[in-house]
């Protein structure tokens, strides 16, 4: 890695810092590093000297393309930099500009968007970007340059995070930051159907998400236990299924948080799993799902979607017509994760079926002829989308399309078994996106985060061409045991430790040593910022408490 | 159990107004009661009939004994009852005035303390009480009577929990309660040394304790890792044992802390552990930790308090004269768990000393030594106080004074070998309080409250003398995973879980499946008052957000 090393990456002045921080410090299990950003760039060249950023005087300043997402991101960001809710009170100290490295006053930072704003992430966005600071080649300023918008988003955070407060103003090192992903998925999966989660707190996981460089909500909005969004063509699904009348998301709803995400580069990946997970589909839709029997009589129970009956792909056809047009991203995940064949095989009619089908016995085989048909109807709903599928859909042989992306999610506890599945998906030459080590509603007590950071999604056996159908991977936080009462402790700053893996080089991530320093550092800088991350070990943030 | 089975517990009218509540609930995995407190009182007798409770009409009226804590609380209770910050929106319905069991309005609600307040809640404090709402010998009134201003408190947040919103008013089913707990100490142990706790926390943790009727604070206030004590006598501790200047407890805060407590009927039990978990202590006190050594060669570490020198008594004197004076509760703790005796065993002075006291090789004999000198100490303080102190100390034999209470915290994963320290420590005669199998910082996926229920503290092989020496038990937070981002959502409802087996009765105890749905209320009735309680399973309450 000739770059790399030529980029080499160090923080002496950095570290400096630290230890002037406090005459005190107790005995932390870990001590913060000081102005390093999380997730670690690409490529970072240390210069010598320091500027010193005034908040009263300092601005950003937009030397080329323009837009809301621009405008808007450079007014948050003055916020986060210079008003943090729990920022430590600043005492005026007056050291940093006698030092021989003081190299001035960084007052403006050049934003340069080299071309026009796109108007919605998606999936081959550009997330590169470059960060000066009092360079060699422009001595004593600052620039963000970036391609896209998106990568001109990823450079305002970095640049956020690589400002030290000093006394009541702030230093920045002389730096070349040159920065890009690793993977062009990096997901987070909420679930808001075990436990509703109010808008505010889907907007917290936003604001969080950007923080860390992740690009995808993965919303998995409805299952078994709740139905919160509002359908126009199907409201009583909703009605009858939610947890409460206000326990719901609305057309408006949806948008909105689309709407916030967009701001902040991140693409909102709607779930709506079907034949399984559909219990509180059913309240309101006879004939939906599968009537179980007992002794070849109707026990009240219901089983996944029928799929014998015709009329529930009319039904399929308009709902998803209604979702793919609400939600404008590419994909939309179909589920098809844990289809129980219990009730399928107790039902005298689905048994019928499959006798005139010739398929009798072969359950999986059932379950691909619903699948086959749902992948029918969404890729030719008018806005053409691609599909995420979960990998029992693959696991059972149903024949999908080539540009399936199949989501790996099962065996956490065994990686060989991972790894294996990693093999044989992109063997079949499909792409796919890793979840199964990084289930962070998985609670244990201790450190757990080391295990999350040394599983690396492209160490399996394969071609160079298998790795690079590997598209990313995804932390998932399901809502079992999660609402809004403990969301942000359980998921920050664990799901970090996934961003990072995703985002920096697998050489750069390959030590829960050196990461540990930075790790404390981005927990105390959320902290900072308004947000309950949870520690990692004994330790301590200098925040200001109420 | 006559008594229990006259004064029968059933809840049939209340039952109904649950499945009224809502058209829809989705699929809970648990469905709450509706107006069934939290712990379960010893006895309740229901009536057929219900009063109608009208908020802009209601009063309590003190007919007897009154003093600050009592006006304190009901104005808080006020407030608790009509207006929970995140109490749902109200409609109206008229119906609870038609029903044939509507047996008028509740105005006023006598509050009758038979004797004179009480200023300081203490271990042999009376908490009693009685609840009458329409009963045969006072029909259509209410009154709760206390022997003392501790039972009414408690009976005031029963009140306040058998209370059910309908429409803009609420119902209270006609009833008879007598209540009293079954252990005189339910403590809760906070950890404010792995991670500093604001003040603002540690109230709304009393809050909660309340709301299940703990009566102890165990205040674990320093450690290794931090010292944020704020001591007069020896202010360089925290100087330089604290993590930040601003993360510190003055006397000022302690006092406040104290009165907040008493306040709620609440004992605060403070811990200075020693010998071991002393390093926060050792960096401004030379002479005060044992010197450790690498062939013979101090090495720069630092072991236990050094029991051998002289000057580290008089040192300890002064402190514990100090902390005596500033906690005002009967009891200190004073740790002695985890002696590490390895460095002990390298310091060369250390050894010269046990050849002379003729200990040579015994190093418990030389803790025996040092706790000796330390109880010595403390029991002759102008507090006389009295001393709790960690398993470890009984179990190493230390000859330790007769009224020490003995904490059994050891073997949580082995509740015979936990059950067997209780016949070993009751044999001894001396008394006990139990925390073992209530470790809520260990944490693990799914539900994992069962065991923290099913673990009966006088279920061990001894005597019924013996089983009276167990005064109740403890749940403890440790801090290494734990601070004010995390702690409510981790301690509520899971510390509720003890709280209940420590105040009700064994047989009203034994089933979980009872206790789910009156946890899952009292989960909810938690998220209502606006504290931060995590959920137990996929569920809902019907709160509203912001």
């Amino acid at each position: 890695m000739t770059l790399n090393q030529r980029y080499a990456y160090h923080g002496t002045l950095v570290l400096l810092f630290a230890v002037l921080h406090f005459s005190q410090a107790g005995h932390p299990y870990v001590t913060a590093s000081v102005g390093q950003p999380w997730p670690r760039p690409q490529m970072v060249q240390p210069g010598e000297g320091f500027l010193v950023v005034r908040p009263q005087t300092f601005k950003f300043q937009i030397t080329s393309h323009d837009c809301d997402i621009l405008q808007k991101a450079i007014k948050r960001y003055e916020g986060i930099m210079f008003a943090a809710p729990r920022a430590p009170k600043r005492e005026f100290h007056a050291q940093w500009s006698k030092g021989a490295n003081f190299q001035g006053y960084l007052d403006t930072l050049s934003v340069q968007l080299m071309t026009k704003c796109e108007d919605l992430p998606h999936p081959d966005m550009d997330e590169q970007y470059e960060i000066k600071i009092d360079s060699p080649d422009f001595p004593g300023v600052g620039k963000i340059i970036g391609q896209s918008i998106w990568g001109i988003l990823r450079g305002l955070e970095t640049f956020s995070q690589i400002l030290v407060p000093t006394g009541d103003a702030f230093t920045v090192n002389s730096t070349q930051i040159m920065d890009f992903p690793r993977f062009s998925f990096r997901g987070l999966m909420i679930d808001t159907a075990r436990h509703y989660l109010p808008l505010s707190k889907i907007e917290e996981t936003l604001d969080l998400m950007a923080m860390s460089k992740f690009n995808v909500l993965h919303w998995h909005m409805v299952d078994d236990q709740s139905f919160p969004y509002v359908s126009k063509a199907f409201p009583s699904i909703s009605k009858l299924g939610s947890w409460t009348p206000s326990q719901i998301y609305t057309a408006e709803d949806i948008s909105g948080i689309i709407e916030y995400a967009r701001f902040r580069g991140i693409r909102v990946l709607p779930e709506f799993d079907t034949p399984g997970h559909t219990q509180s589909w059913g309240v309101s839709q006879p004939g939906l799902l599968t009537t179980c029997y007992t002794n070849n009589t109707a026990n009240g129970k219901f089983g996944p979607i029928d799929p014998t009956n015709e009329a529930n792909y009319e039904f399929l056809k308009k709902f998803f017509t209604e979702v793919t047009a609400l939600f404008p991203d590419h994909y939309v995940h179909l589920g098809g994760d844990e289809v129980n064949f219990d009730c399928w095989k107790s039902n005298p009619n689905i048994t019928t079926f499959m006798v005139v089908n010739n398929i009798t016995g072969d359950y999986a085989k059932l379950e691909e002829y619903y699948i086959t048909k749902l992948l029918d109807i969404v890729a030719n709903l008018p806005t053409k989308n691609g599909y995420f599928v979960w990998q029992e859909v693959f696991d059972n042989g149903v024949n999908i399309a080539n540009d399936t992306v199949v989501h790996i999610w099962k065996n956490y506890k065994d990686p060989s078994v991972v790894k294996n599945e990693l093999s044989k998906v992109t063997a079949a030459g499909y792409r796919t996106v890793m979840s199964a080590p990084w289930y962070l509603n998985y609670i244990q007590y201790g450190i757990d985060w080391y295990k999350y950071y040394e599983f690396d999604p492209q160490d399996f056996d394969g071609s160079e061409e298998q790795k690079r159908l590997v598209m990313g991977g995804e932390a998932c936080i399901w809502g079992e045991y999660v609402d809004a009462t403990n969301l942000t402790p359980r998921l920050w700053p664990r799901a970090s430790v996934v961003a990072e893996k995703l985002w920096s080089s697998a050489d750069h991530t390959n030590s829960t040593t050196q990461a540990s320093p930075r790790l404390e550092e981005h927990r105390c800088r959320m902290l900072k910022r308004g947000y309950d991350a949870e520690p990692l070990w004994p330790s301590y943030c200098d925040v200001s408490y109420d």
